[in-house]
Formats: C-alpha cells, structure tokens, sequence
C-alpha cells in the first residue's frame, strides 16, 4: 500500500517551496492535482520544470466553480461527488503506489485537498508537508510586517455576508481577505464603512512574476483571481530614538 | 555596500525551510541572529549544521526578555536601545559585506527582525525571504485542517488583557493563541467563558522532534515558551456521501 503526500507548495515562487515538498514533487511517479477545467491550475503551474519526464498527471476537474453559487444544493452536491470520486480514485491507485498531491499554499488553510483528506484519513497513510501560506507571500510582497505586538489578525472570506465582515473588520487590528474577485465591491465597501479601506492593499499574483501592489482605494475595474486584500497592523513597538 | 537578507527559517524542522532560505543560510559568510542571553536560540538552533565552517556568528542578545514587564517604561526603553544599536551594528557590517539574519517562522509576523527593518529600510538594501510560520506548522501537526469555507480565522496574542482575549474568541470560527507561557492559566479561562476550551488543543514544538499535542483542557502544569494554542474551525464543507 503506498502513501498519500500532501505537498505544499507555497504562495507562487517555486524557490519557495520547502526543501520536502521539492523532493516529493522531483520524485513523484505520479501526481495530482486540482484545477478548473480548461486552465493549467495554479498548483500545477508552480511546479512546472520541477516533475520528472515520465511522471503520470491526474488532473483533478473542478465539475462547477463560479457558474453556481456556493451556497446552493446544487453546488453542494457536485463538489461532494466530485471529493468522493477523487477520493476513490486515489485510495485504488495507492494499492500499489504513492501519490503526490500538488497543493498552492498550505494544504490545511482552506484549501481543497482537505476535501480527499477528511475522506481517506484513516483509510491510507497521509503525509501532509506544510506550506508557506498566500497571505504570507503577499505581506512580504507588500514591504511591511503585517502584525506587531498584541495585534489581533483576522483572516476573512470575501464570500461572507457584508454586515459579519464589517463587524469583524471593526474589530482586528490587521486584516487579511482572501476569496476577492467578484467579490470586491463588497469588501470595499465594508473597509470603508468601518474607516480602513485608505489602509488596505491589494495584493495580486504576491511572489510571480506579475506580482502587483496597490492601494485598494485607487483599484477600478475587474479583480483577478489570485489577488489578496491586506490592512496591516500598526501595534504596539520600542520607538526608534535614533 | 552589502545586502541584509533576512531567511524565514520555518517553524522548527530544517526540512520545512524554503529552497532560499536554504541557499542564503548555507551560503552566508555573515550571520545573526537574536536570542535570550545564555540560551541557544531557536533560530539558530534550526540551522545547526547548515552554516559554513568558517561562518561569522553575531548573536543578537535580549537586554530582557520576561524579567520585565512588557508595558513598562523601563521594558520599552531597552528593548529601543537594543534594537538602536543593533540596526547601527549591522549597518557598519553590511558596508563591506552580506549579513544574514536568522529568524524563526516568518519574519513579518510578529518578529523580532521587524524591529531592525523599520530602522534600516531606506538605508540599506534588505530582503526578507517569507517562511512557514509557526502556527502553520502546529495546525499541520495537529492532523486537522484549521479553517474550512468561510471561516474566519483570529490570531490572538496570550499578553491581551482577558476580556479583548474574550470577545475576539467568541466571534471568530478557528483560533490560533501565541505567546502562551505563564499566560496560560488566562487563556484558559477565556476559551472556558465562551464555551471553547474543550475544542482547544496546545500543540509544544511543532514539527519538532519534542512535538507534543494535548487536549489544552486535559493540560496541567508549566506551559512550555514553544506552544500554541489551536482551536479549529468547523465550516461549511460538502457532506461525505459514500
């Protein structure tokens, strides 16, 4: 029976990537990873130049991703399909080797492969290698610490109701929002009713090579898809006296 | 003039830093790195057998650490004159060569190395190399995923007085505490006034070979300076069908 290896990738520059999760990834047989379908998939566009020549890809298809809402019971019994389907696939091809799952990020911060691993922890060995987290990719993109001191960070989902993410944007002292494109407005709007959007950043592709950093304030038109909202903390600090 | 790059080390185990951070420790000729005076130091305890044999080490020594207390006049003014003089130190070294600074985690969150980017951005070139953080590798280690849909994750300090502890508990879904040590008992207390502490976990020296995961309820004694306190969050996620 082989294992099951959660690689975690990181926020987008390979050279981030820890040294075990690049020596899963160069040794892989097989690996797999997730993807809408039609698109190369961030995880796997990370590790581009990095898998060996006969390596064997399962690239797993989101079946919907923005066509239906997230909280509708169609939605809800696709993706729960889609993560038991996967789930068997892989448990079969374990029976007689590893499989290295391709994660963006770290793979236990809202990301999908949870979804197989709440399904096969128990089942099949699991090795999960931590990642490097997009939020921390981009805070270090935007040249400023994110938290200082007894500053309460909070992580939030663009996709929540407006009135919960402004209560809980009143509340911390540094902010990041992930799950922005179409999203946006909203976030805006709720920064800006609790007097923090003139403090927020948009960070979009933080560590590639198309890295972007601007004030939220002064961005109009589209969010892309990899772009993260931050509002750094202004805590507590000696001062500097020279 | 040099270069001051700062490498994110990771959370404890050498195999989780980045491919960079591994290059610039392996490769440095200057290193420092900040410590309690007649320890070790985690950061340097993490590259043990990295560096070059003839490596120059420049061992940043806390004026204070806990003998203090961290609201103090007396505490701040040390802690500035510390960090004073050691932006000046570095400063002089970087004219004639690179200097690598050790840091455990990731270093702009909630680091000590934050202290001399502040006092030296503008003056000298600095690169900061992201690392995993800490809680990251203590929510790996702890077989669960931290956060699951729409989730808001909150990091709390364990020096906030009880009653913001308090309040930012009960709002948030997934909750992260550092700088645990003597205030435990606080912590505690406040997991157990909103109903939280029998779903918290404290995770000592994550990712480390002393790796040890305990119920916090079931925790009795000292806590060690290496742990942190998880709650994880039970958002939405597609049911299980098979």
């Amino acid at each position: 029976m082989g294992k099951l290896i959660c690689a975690g990738l990181g926020p987008g520059d390979p050279d981030l990537m820890s040294l075990r999760a690049h020596r899963a990834v160069t040794g892989a047989a097989d690996v797999a990873y997730f993807r809408k379908a039609g698109r190369a998939g961030q995880a796997r566009r990370i590790v581009e130049g990095l898998l060996r020549g006969n390596v064997v890809e399962h690239a797993m298809e989101y079946p919907v991703t923005t066509e239906l809402r997230f909280d509708t019971v169609e939605y809800n019994d696709a993706l729960a399909h889609f993560y038991d389907d996967w789930a068997g696939r892989l448990e079969r091809l374990l029976q007689d080797r590893d499989v290295v799952v391709l994660c963006e990020g770290d793979p236990f911060f809202y990301g999908s492969f949870m979804h197989l691993y709440s399904r096969l922890a128990g089942k099949v060995q699991i090795d999960v290698i931590p990642g490097i987290t997009g939020m921390t990719g981009c805070w270090t993109a935007s040249g400023q610490p994110i938290t200082w001191g007894d500053d309460v960070l909070s992580v939030l989902m663009g996709t929540l109701p407006e009135e919960v993410m402004r209560a809980r944007m009143a509340e911390a002292d540094a902010l990041v929002v992930m799950k922005t494109g179409r999203n946006l407005p909203k976030i805006r709007a709720a920064l800006d009713a609790v007097g923090k959007l003139d403090a927020a950043f948009l960070v979009e592709a933080g560590t590639m090579p198309n890295q972007r950093i601007r004030r939220l304030a002064e961005v109009e038109g589209e969010c892309p898809y990899f772009a993260i909202v931050l509002v750094h903390g202004q805590g507590r600090r000696p001062e500097i006296l020279e």
